[in-house]
């Protein structure tokens, strides 16, 4: 299995996790890490690298920005 | 002025609405709604109208899908 996080900024890729669940149902696989205003890039960054080490799955990452 | 009202199922409508205001900044003309799972299509049709009734502003509608 792959899991996938959706990582963006602001809410949004907490708003597309939602939507599409709202479609197909819960999803098992599908995580969403937000950049808030006051978030450091090295928080974000740690709660990535936090969620990488807490499963041994491929991940795949979208993105709005890089 | 124009209103932009972005309009889609769940929370993906905020949550562009979060990231755009994020990166840009506040904005004063745009707003969200979102078709949540207990919402009919009734009750979400009545949210649209009483924004509709209440701008004399032309609005841009933008959404997932009709």
């Amino acid at each position: 299995m792959t899991d996938i996080i959706v990582a963006t900024h602001g809410g949004l890729a907490e708003g597309m996790v939602d939507a599409l669940e709202l479609i197909i149902g819960k999803q098992e696989n599908i995580w969403f890490l937000g950049l808030r205003h006051e978030d450091s890039i090295d928080t974000f960054i740690k709660r990535v690298d936090s969620f990488a080490a807490d499963t041994d799955h491929d991940i795949l990452f979208m993105t709005d920005l890089l």
